[in-house]
């Protein structure tokens, strides 16, 4: 029988302490016995990333990002270790690896690096002498031999590349929780646990807010096209699969519904509606490092215009100080902002063949007076922005009206 | 002026917590400014060491050597990265690097590695361009890129064997105490700090029982003739040079006193008095991977003599069981044993050209009622077996007859 390889990632969560690390131990030993390989991807130990970074801000204001990543990279080589000591406290053979060993080769922007090639050499080796294979997630080496980080979600990242070097049958990504599930749970109670996801769906929802997933691991695993399995290390039931669309997958016209809070809006009034003062304006806000989401102009009746565009709360200062010094220069009227907005998005690759889900969403919205502020939309998602206040309520309304309970 | 390279090395307790990393870093600047270049050696944070072995143990009862390198060498690479933070912040240029990064290569032999060749390329590039570098002690790399770690005392030797590499002028060694002193403190409150020991007698009173330094770095320092400097990290006073004999250091007869409570007796009786019997008897022993310390034989008068050896207590019941097993083979008579022993013993190289030393310690220890149980000499020292009950007093007694007080 032919043995495939399967890449498990464990997150911070599930290795939080010396119980979870023995579970997760029993878990890895019971899929290799089940006639697989296995290579396991880590992440560092429940909050001891808090506590590295804690004390490095406690030495320096702006400590360096080379020495943060000398730093950090050591909880990954922690729990790898530990994870690889409990393996074999099982009764099978194991062996850990830290970023560098198997060769992940990545790029020097310390920090936030991205990985170049992977060799793999080391994990094949192993393989091939039975070992189970830990490695430790989020890391890597330029080629100069300095050891950089892979940012946010750094550890889901080593896993799918890893997915990818190995040819691996899939990647599971053991997390807290369940799985993907069509809204957020705690929104709405009913939120069902979703099979089956398309790489483009997980990646619009992670763009709009879900936040179980990020983006960079669906985009390589999209690219190579590797199967991911989001499940929870507390249970055995199955979590939801991240696949290429396919006939086989049942279809739907909305498959989630995600809301995100962390965005503010800036109107900018009067515009003069002229070729061209579009660019002048979001050339200008871009120059001060903001990244700007939604965009709304609408089409103008006199000779002016309103331009309305969505930044995170974070960039707010900066986007007005840049905002105002463009209105002023292009003879613009006043500039608004507003904190307490919501985006509400519907999201699901059937929108594409189904008509008038739109319609739909703005109807159920006005069914319950809840008032429509600037909507966008993409080819599988669509975009509402609506007073903060009503946020629940919105997308409690659209799961029940698009059928998503469980 | 011509910069010299000095080697500096911190232990656990110099940088346990936030505001003595900080202080390390603010004396490190300070040495730097000082015209010198300065490479900084340190080891890990107060009790990382500790709770990282805890959580090994928990996990399995006998961990994999290879795995618990991987885990413990984390500690340092933490301590070099923040430390390397703390001098930044300072307002000077520095750089951490691990073990492997600086190209110290050792055999495969994990937890108790021993250094091949140190490349040092990092280090002297990093320092051509003023920067102050922190290397992680404690580990290496073997030829096959896996991390090994030097056992006790590793920091030291990381700095020792650096100090080499680098042509320093001296390797200055920061501890919790100030210096190497005439006897432990604790017994004797007017012990004194010794100015300067040599290599030789720095071994001998490691090997005798002093705690502050091992006697592995002690021994490649005396090899390439690096000047070692143990002092206090929390005081700007001068410590302990530790230094090759010359004619300028000041001759004392005994340079220190040493207490070892470690070790227990055992004596065989009656044992047939032919040649070979010792060769017989210790080849046993050895083979239950028993180290034995000192043994003495009386001259027989009979055809039968007594032959008593001390090991270290952990060692005892093995040994005890080697030498009860040896016993009935070679039709001695019974085994006794004695856990309740304390060895004390002068060190000197003086004794060399001072006569009546011994006879001087047998009569101090006369004269105070304490029984002698067996004597051992080696050129520069002279160890006494006693009853563990007058250690103490062994030790005050012969500190203010070889004039050692302060």
């Amino acid at each position: 029988m032919k043995k495939y390889i399967v890449v498990q990632k464990y997150g911070g969560s599930s290795v939080a302490n010396i119980e979870r690390i023995k579970a997760v131990a029993r878990r890895i030993v019971a899929t290799k016995n089940n006639y697989n390989h296995v290579v396991v991807v880590v992440s560092a130990l429940g909050d001891t990333t808090d506590d590295l970074e804690a004390m490095a801000y406690q030495l320096s204001k702006s400590p360096s990002e080379r020495e943060m990543d000398m730093l950090m990279s050591t909880g990954e080589q922690i729990s790898c270790a530990l994870l690889a000591m409990a393996v074999k406290a099982c009764g099978h053979e194991a062996i850990s690896f830290t970023g560098p060993q198997v060769g992940i080769k990545t790029d020097k922007r310390h920090t936030r690096a991205r990985i170049e090639t992977i060799s793999g050499r080391r994990i094949r080796k192993a393989i091939a002498d039975n070992k189970i294979v830990i490695v430790a997630g989020y890391q890597g080496v330029t080629s100069e031999n300095e050891i950089t980080t892979l940012g946010r979600g750094g550890s889901d990242l080593t896993a799918v590349a890893l997915a990818h070097a190995l040819r691996a049958k899939v990647c599971e990504i053991y997390t807290d929780v369940q799985g993907i599930y069509t809204t957020d749970p705690r929104i709405v109670p009913q939120a069902k646990k979703i099979k089956a996801i398309t790489f483009e769906e997980m990646l619009e929802m992670a763009a709009l807010g879900a936040q179980v997933m990020q983006a960079r691991s669906i985009e390589v695993a999209k690219k190579y096209n590797i199967p991911m399995h989001v499940r929870s290390s507390f249970s055995k039931e199955e979590g939801t699969m991240i696949v290429k669309k396919d006939d086989k997958m049942e279809e739907v016209s909305v498959r989630g519904i995600t809301c995100n809070k962390s965005e503010a809006k800036i109107t900018i009034r009067s515009v003069p509606d002229r070729t061209g003062i579009a660019a002048t304006i979001f050339t200008e806000i871009s120059k001060m490092d903001v990244s700007v989401d939604m965009i709304v102009q609408n089409v103008s009746h006199t000779k002016h215009t309103d331009i309305s565009f969505t930044v995170s709360k974070a960039d707010l200062p900066r986007a007005l100080r840049a905002a105002k010094a463009v209105a002023q220069k292009i003879n613009a009227g006043e500039v608004l902002f507003d904190k307490k907005i919501a985006r509400i998005s519907i999201v699901g690759s059937g929108m594409r063949s189904h008509h008038g889900i739109a319609a739909r969403m703005f109807q159920t919205l006005a069914e319950n007076k809840i008032n429509i502020d600037m909507i966008s939309t993409s080819e599988i998602s669509i975009s509402c922005i609506i007073s903060q206040r009503y946020a629940e309520k919105a997308v409690r309304c659209l799961h029940q009206r698009f059928e998503l309970e469980a």
